[in-house]
């Protein structure tokens, strides 16, 4: 009988010995997989400070929408946690600091949500305590919420089945097995055997840099492709399967990702194949209405002209809206729904 | 009043003083710009032999599928102007020799077009001053189409109209205005107002390093986007019409491109945008009859990976396939068809 697969996972993120005897965090041990050296070296950067942790999220040395949560949980805790003076003066501190780490990258909604967790968490006790435990409780969560993800998204990815990802929702963007990836390494571990087409991800190759090396390495089959290919391997039925991660969704269900995943998802249309969305439920947005309201983050030329290309007029949007019409399915912790239905999972009143 | 604008092209391929009073073709006077090395530097490489020919075809020095009939077409004559020996011994050679050359891009039909055209003409006269006179026809022809296909597509960009165009099917791929490039150029001396959007097309980024760079030069109006771009700027209204090129187009009509134009034309269906494909009508291959038949060029691995990847597996087709039913129309030099209508605009029996 053949030993059953395992894989490793890369360690995105590191707080080791981090809560002292009084509850609070000890200073210095927060440490990120410095991801823009990825794949050709493991390197590891020590936030000390706020500022470095601005630094890492706003120049995705840290990445991926719950990875940055947890590690802006950690160093606002950390920045905090000996702070003098009375309570609305250590409140206010608090706001100030999240308010400057949430500016690293505004588009990332579960940093909004890990620090105003922090926030309210800290307004009811006033205790420093408060914010470690409460930043501990998302980095627990946040692997936990990975494993629900895999669980129940599973079912999708049968034998010799293609997917598709688009950019990385992977283990290298939480800290545990990722979102779009949680059901690929739950169906690797259970023996079944499938494929995945990584689309390289233009302008910045976090497909080609992050994902394509994590499924590698952990031994999925993994072929790498650029954008403009997936529309071919479709056509030739070698893809039956889309599964995404996202930054944000909208009330109404629409998803906002890396850009590409909009152009992904109409060719999914185009050629009936399923187009799933997986992401923790602390993704959904409910104070926007649709993706139309959201702000997308324009980034330099220079990511897009590179050394080949003198071009003068470029555009370089960093992320699309597919609109919920488009999404066969969002995968979160607590199963499986419609954009539709995201209501009823979080329990807003109609 | 204003002054008209005008335009410099870029001289993609030049045979000077190449005639000798007795109707033969000189040595040495094929130059060509080597595209590997644009936009950075203007570098033309002098082809001696049949064999530079090759290496600068298969190499991608020079590229467009009528550019290479031109060049191939010069070659192969200049290589067989001095033939000794009886006619079928001459007429082998320069068969063989044809095959030779056609070996080098097996996929644009041009290149196999001006090739037998030069040997069909040969095998009438027998006379090597044939293989000069037909090679020059060839190029007059190519840059006398270019400008018939700017003259019956240019309707289709209006005031602010949104072109997007992907790889090069421009006067670089040609020894004229180009084939999608056409219209381009037509409306921008007529004073048209209209913004060109250039998709970079990986692996090689022909959008991004020769057509964004050909068409600024020549004062167009031109934006750089990554390939994965084009479903955004569509989603928001952008973009109203795509013009791309073609290296072969089948009986039924089929479109032979480089790989991503299926990408483009799918997304075209989506948002209702004409999707319209400019060829010399010698593109046309009755020989096969649908794009299922065409064997697609798969390229090297290195191609895709690039610096910033250690991918293991990796897919690099060369071109895709855009059904007929996804093209609007196909622009040649007689004017506009339907791609069912090819067979009529041929005249080939039914």
């Amino acid at each position: 009988m053949p030993n059953k697969p395992t894989y490793t996972l890369p360690e995105t993120l590191i707080w080791s010995n981090g809560l002292l005897s009084n509850g609070l965090l000890s200073n210095g041990l927060l440490r990120v997989l410095d991801q823009r050296k990825l794949p050709h070296e493991i390197v590891y950067l020590d936030l000390h400070s706020l500022k470095d942790a601005w630094t890492a999220i706003q120049t995705l040395a840290v990445r991926g929408a719950p990875a940055i949560g947890v590690a802006a949980a950690y160093a606002l805790a950390q920045a905090n946690t000996t702070n003098s003076g009375s309570d609305d003066e250590r409140l206010a501190k608090l706001v100030a600091d999240g308010d400057y780490l949430k500016s690293a990258r505004p588009t990332a909604v579960n940093l909004a949500w890990a620090v105003d967790r922090l926030i309210n968490a800290f307004r009811k006790t006033l205790q420093p305590a408060t914010l470690a435990a409460e930043a501990l409780a998302i980095h627990q969560e946040d692997r936990g919420i990975c494993q629900q993800i895999g669980k129940h998204g599973a079912h999708l990815i049968r034998p010799n089945t293609g997917v598709l990802t688009h950019c990385n929702a992977g283990a290298l963007a939480t800290t545990g097995i990722g979102t779009a990836t949680a059901p690929m390494y739950t169906q690797y571990v259970a023996g079944v055997s499938f494929r995945v087409y990584t689309d390289e991800t233009r302008p910045l190759y976090q497909g080609a840099r992050l994902t394509d090396w994590e499924l590698t390495q952990a031994g999925i089959n993994t072929t790498l492709i650029c954008d403009n290919m997936a529309a071919t391997l479709m056509s030739q039925d070698a893809i039956h399967l889309v599964l995404v991660g996202t930054d944000r969704v909208t009330a109404n269900g629409d998803v906002v990702n890396k850009i590409g995943t909009l152009n992904v998802a109409i060719l999914c249309r185009h050629f009936d194949i399923p187009f799933y969305v997986a992401c923790p439920s602390s993704t959904f947005d409910q104070t926007i209405p649709d993706g139309k309201q959201v702000a997308i983050e324009q980034r330099q030329n220079e990511e897009v002209v590179g050394h080949h290309a003198k071009a003068q007029q470029v555009l370089n949007p960093a992320f699309d809206i597919t609109p919920a019409n488009l999404v066969t399915g969002i995968i979160t912790e607590h199963g499986i729904c419609k954009p539709a239905e995201i209501k009823n999972l979080l329990g807003v009143p109609q």
